[in-house]
């Protein structure tokens, strides 16, 4: 399983890479839609905000041949690129580098030591250099040797005082509109949401619940190792410096398997990280909703796919035409990208 | 970690043994059971049933500082021993037994190999003597090789025609009435139900839901790994012969993390296998219920603890004195133990 090697893919994901902007350019009202209000009001009218209402009026048409029960309408939302934006990097590379940098003062070898002295002195060209086995070195050196607990107001305090380098705002405000919308618009159909993302478990459900209404456990993602122990008296969970499971790619599925136990029929993406989840979802038969969020928009946010190193979507898009997933162009399906614009 | 190391625990846990039958020997009416009718009836009158029902008052009353938002109120369940019967030994080890015997057509050398032959000559004491390698390779045999719905397809086959050799009725009915109507009170009360079982995932979640009203989605246990892969075109996960993760003893929390992201209020146990769930459930600051199933019953059901290899009770025994933990004395405290009674 060459596709779910840990360090191979983290460092895919992850490895700093110049930005590949590519810029590109982009109704109908449905019935639906208009019945019950409109509860997609940031989605543009049109193909593909068809598509998306079409499918939950058929799998929640009750005597429908395509009516699909309640506890069965599980929708899996993938989070980097789908839920909030992973330009110019993804958030969590951002909280590493923070993290290298907070911690330097009680490590003072990192100024000549690499990877560390990459991150220190913002040299992406050393940093790239260092690989997959200097990526691991920072994960171990920033996400490990503490407590869960510890390390979830870690991330809290983060998220508190960092700012996004474009929209300087917090990165929990950099989140899609219409994917909010789109999220509520599932549950109020009975949908349960659960997130599903090759990032970390742990760094995304301090807030998952507060930003997309998302609770812990129906987060789905990457984690490290940890171990119970009695300290003081008090059992912890302390995080050790070793890679448990990679959600991404062919590991989507199984996290999905694992942590839900039921396959979706609803899957949300934007890159080649989600080809399998889309696969898993879409081709068991039944009515079934592809979408992949096809970022298309410079101006609003970012325009990138197939050259991409953070969100590369390219297999994914072959896969969407092949299969009739909807793809949404951000620059014309998007009536507005963030709630703050 | 040698508390977490797969092959020891699991053969501690199913490694065949004598049963070990120990034979042992109640009332105040709450105020809050007589407000809205008993929802625990076949539970009798007494300190065990006035603390469950006095946690469960102080948690939800509005206002109170014992307040938990329904969001947080988590209650996690072993399964076996703690939900359904675990003697004369656990279904999922009468089930791999069974399993062994329909598959030995078609392996002829098992009438001639260890461990298979001590199984299909229904030698326990060879069974025993082939210790954890034994047990791993029939779980291998057993539990590997096919994809994970068929594998559903095989438990679900296997419980519909299967039978408990005392009660001769399906396994799904040889579960404890007073636990059912414990997890339906928790949930009227805005609780979230889990099981967290050392058993295997994927063989709880074909009917955790139909049983126990609790969804795939809330079955934390213990896997094996799978594969993603397309076969003939649809995408399948493949069963591995290798353990993924033990959910059991010091496992217990870190499932309940990895699965539920926080960690429950109320936590219930029969077992050795418990205490590190019941120890992070209960000593964190806050009103927190502990419960033990302490089986004492021989007449109705089974008496065991301290001596058992199925369901040991010990360690955990002498901690719910220590924690304040409430224990369950089935003879005296349950009314009625099965439906079929």
């Amino acid at each position: 399983m060459k596709s779910n090697s840990v360090p191979t893919s983290l460092s895919r994901r992850m490895l700093v890479s110049t930005l590949a902007v590519l810029p590109l350019i982009g109704s109908l009202r449905s019935k639906a839609a208009l019945a019950q209000g409109d509860q997609l009001p940031s989605w543009n009218d049109g193909a593909v905000k068809t598509s998306i209402i079409d499918f939950v009026a058929r799998v929640t048409a009750q005597g429908s041949p395509d009516f699909v029960p309640p506890a069965e309408r599980v929708a899996a939302f993938d989070n980097d690129g789908t839920l909030w934006s992973e330009h110019p990097m993804y958030v969590q590379f951002a909280f590493m580098l923070d993290r290298v940098k907070a911690l330097a003062p009680l490590n003072p070898e990192w100024k000549s030591k690499q990877p560390f002295q990459a991150v220190l002195d913002e040299d992406m060209r050393a940093l790239a250099a260092s690989g997959e086995k200097g990526l691991v070195e920072l994960m171990a050196a920033t996400h490990a040797g503490m407590t869960s607990d510890e390390f979830a107001k870690i991330v809290s305090d983060w998220l508190g005082t960092a700012r996004h380098p474009r929209f300087k705002r917090p990165y929990t405000e950099v989140v899609y509109q219409p994917m909010l919308e789109l999220l509520a618009y599932l549950r109020s159909n009975g949908f349960k949401t659960f997130i599903v993302s090759g990032g970390g478990i742990e760094f995304m459900r301090p807030w998952s619940e507060r930003v997309y209404d998302v609770p812990p456990e129906q987060v789905v993602g990457s984690s490290i190792k940890t171990k119970f122990e009695m300290r003081d008296g008090r059992p912890t969970l302390f995080r050790l410096p070793e890679i448990n499971f990679n959600d991404d790619k062919a590991g989507k599925p199984i996290g999905i398997n694992a942590h839900i136990g039921r396959r979706p029929i609803a899957a949300f993406g934007n890159s080649d990280g989600d080809l399998e989840m889309l696969q898993w979802t879409t081709m068991s038969g039944g009515v079934r909703l592809g979408l992949i969020v096809h970022h298309t928009d410079a101006e609003r946010e970012y325009a990138y796919d197939r050259q991409s190193h953070f969100g590369k979507l390219d297999r994914a898009l072959d896969a969407a035409a092949a299969n009739k997933w909807t793809v949404v162009d951000i620059k014309k399906d998007w009536k507005r990208v963030f709630a703050f614009e």
